[in-house]
């Protein structure tokens, strides 16, 4: 194991190197033009993992853009696992707002700055990375390894669970390992043991058959622009609670214990404001900040769009008005069923002026995982030794689909060891990755390994 | 006359064919991108009327976009007309809405259909036909007359009330006239007497200093969008009814004799729905419709947009929200003290979770003008003999702030004499003047100059 460290700390340089190149490619799943773009990030992961000395390397197609799978089998009686990474990123825009190309790495204060650096081609890269010292000073690894790569997850995981159920017999593993989570700070390592689920909707109202003269016909039709914003501003009570019939009916009440982990977690108020450059914070009453992002559901409006945008002044009475909007789920809500009680609380509540239609977007499953298997318990040391620092267990907003899927369909638990700093901006222009952080967790990755056959 | 109302009959195609080539121009003067063009077609509009017989003509620059004037004087004991019209127009999106490029005029079903055609160039055409119908076949006209052409219409005449002030002494006439609002239907015209005034304000919301993950940070802070929807949301209650404190205050009860006058406006409630189509109306209780689009203020938001807005689903929490709205006044609200008294709603409204931020755009003040003067009679006459039916006195919902300004500035009332349709869809996809009623159009401005001194 310390053959593998060492090489860890000797190939930086190259690991950055690597790095940037793996970033040019613009892997947004989301725009229609990139297909061939998700196909060669597909075979450019490929050429990685074959380098790092992992086996049997295939790109499979779906309906949408593909998956790679490799595997390493040598270590008879010892367990397999099953690393799971993402190779597709967010949308960039709005681009005026990235300091330089988001696809074009540039480091700057001990970052590595580009779209994907830590959601999630950052992450999964450590993973190769850290199969690699392995396999290049030990000559085997201590644990079985199968990979599967996605290039949908950024757009929902749409194929990815019948990809699964179609490969059921060779993904079923004793663990899944899935890096696209984050610290809870530099140098404070995090296991995230608990993801929320999504709902993702569309909205598109129509009024009249047209855009309007606002003069001419103000006053005498409904703005749709204005029917939306009052059934968007009809969601939540003043005091956040959101007023859909039903959607909070399978949530059990949180348990003291689990408020307990969660205020034991360090957490300064005044350095998180600041740094979101706002002056109060705003949630769901009478939960804490931390409860209401990694415990309770929330109701975000994502986009919205209607009439003149332009430069200038239009005086139009819009034909539509859109939204993009979702919900993040918490144990035992399902998807699916939200989705239907928010359709219906939004066609029951608009007025006949105008006809409502929805576009259904990617969802996925809530999943709190147990946080005292082995498994988890070496983790736990590989990140505490590399960061030596005691490892913060974390329930997170994000949603990982797959996660409840792995559940569901492989009877597979994840373990979520994520990298990236709060301050990573994943989603957001000017996507980074703490360098110190990346090297020490690709070490972390390597005593993982290792650890889980102690 | 009748030699002139001869002519006009006889010269339909010309007219179609000159006015096509007037619309190519793609004079959008919100447009940054435009300024050669509001440049191209004052000069077109120079020759235009150089071959009608104007004398005088100049192009007079502005910090803006430039003012075209000319005259002819040459009657000496009879009044003198200010003719005004302008040459800018509507921004042309949504473009994909458009059968055929907007600036390639194309007939369909009697209609004429491109940008500008109703909204103003085809009306302001009309009266370059009639002068030159009169002045090739009687060699002089029946009064004076003065032509004030401007390019800043669509973007509130920004620079209009200036240009009056200093050549006050020379626009300074009996009486003036503006085509540029509409009729009732085909074949039964109307005068407008009373315009809306407008205030248009854009606002700007930012919370997070940073577009954020929904995920991560979604229950942690206000979504501007959020917000922007309350506030919005907020400014009717469910009766159309503007919140805004001291909003009505200037606004005197509407008097039995002009709800009367509104009321015997012939208007099919079913047809207008079914146009526009719409279920039900929706406006200001307890005021009918006509009221409420020609006698009543109204708040209309014009565009609104924040996050993201593309194909897919980006899980963002934005960090701005923007909506543009507009208020239509009535006399006698004033546009400035209406644009502090919305501000300072929105501002005292908004959590201090978001910075407010404003936009201020064009404005312009209401108008009523005195419905029983000598040239409204002859109008009235001109128009009833020319389309053989009763003249109706309307008060529209749009806003032509310059007829307040020659009132204020000039001391000159204003003749509104419109020819647009209902249904010529100014400031939107496809705009059309329906070419029969714009001939017989031109014969009732002929018969008006005459009656004038009749």
């Amino acid at each position: 194991m310390q053959q593998a460290l060492n090489f860890v700390k000797s190939n930086h340089q190259r690991y950055i190197e690597e790095l940037k190149t793996f970033l040019t490619i613009p892997s947004i799943s989301s725009d229609p033009e990139r297909k061939q773009a998700m196909y060669d990030c597909a075979e450019h992961a490929v050429n990685l993992l074959k380098d790092a000395g992992i086996d049997n390397l295939k790109i499979h197609n779906t309906p949408g853009h593909p998956v790679v799978t490799g595997d390493w089998l040598h270590a008879p009686d010892a367990p397999t696992v099953l690393i799971y990474g993402h190779l597709d990123v967010q949308p960039v825009d709005p681009l005026d707002l990235w300091e330089k190309d988001p696809f074009v790495a540039h480091i700057q204060n001990d970052r590595l700055v580009a779209r994907g650096t830590a959601d999630d081609k950052g992450q999964l890269y450590m993973h190769v990375k850290a199969l690699e010292a392995i396999l290049k000073t030990d000559g085997k690894l201590p644990v079985n390894v199968k990979i599967i790569l996605e290039s949908e997850e950024e757009i929902g995981s749409v194929n990815l669970p019948a990809f699964l159920k179609a490969n059921k017999e060779y993904l079923t593993t004793d663990i899944a390992v899935v890096s696209d989570s984050g610290m809870l700070a530099e140098g404070k390592p995090a296991i995230t043991y608990g993801l929320k689920g999504l709902t993702y909707l569309e909205i598109e109202l129509t009024g009249p058959n047209r855009d309007l003269h606002s003069g001419t016909f103000g006053g005498a039709v409904a703005n749709p622009a204005e029917i939306l914003a009052r059934l968007l501003a009809s969601v939540k009570d003043e005091k956040g609670r959101i007023q859909i019939p039903g959607f909070y009916d399978r949530i059990p009440d949180m348990t003291e214990e689990e408020r307990a982990r969660i205020a034991r977690v360090p957490y300064n108020e005044t350095e998180y404001m600041s740094s979101l450059g706002v002056e109060e914070l705003w949630g769901e009453e009478p939960y804490t900040r931390r409860e209401r992002t990694g415990a309770r559901p929330t109701f975000e409006i994502n986009g919205i769009w209607s009439g003149f945008t332009g430069v200038g002044a239009k005086t139009v009475l819009p034909s539509k008005a859109h939204a993009k909007f979702s919900m993040r789920l918490v144990p035992d809500q399902d998807p699916d069923e939200i989705m239907e009680l928010v359709e219906k609380y939004f066609i029951e509540k608009a007025p006949k002026s105008v006809k409502v239609k929805f576009i259904r977007h990617h969802g996925g499953h809530p999943v709190v995982t147990p946080i005292d298997s082995k498994y988890m318990k070496a983790a736990e040391q590989a990140l505490a030794e590399s960061y030596n620092h005691e490892v913060y267990f974390l329930r997170e907003g994000g949603s990982i689909p797959i996660v409840a899927d792995f559940k569901k369909i492989l009877g597979v638990d994840t373990l979520l060891l994520g990298f990236a700093l709060p301050d990573a901006r994943t989603h957001s222009p000017n996507e980074n990755i703490h360098l110190p952080t990346f090297f020490t967790g690709i070490e972390s990755l390597v005593r993982t390994w290792y650890y889980f056959v102690k």
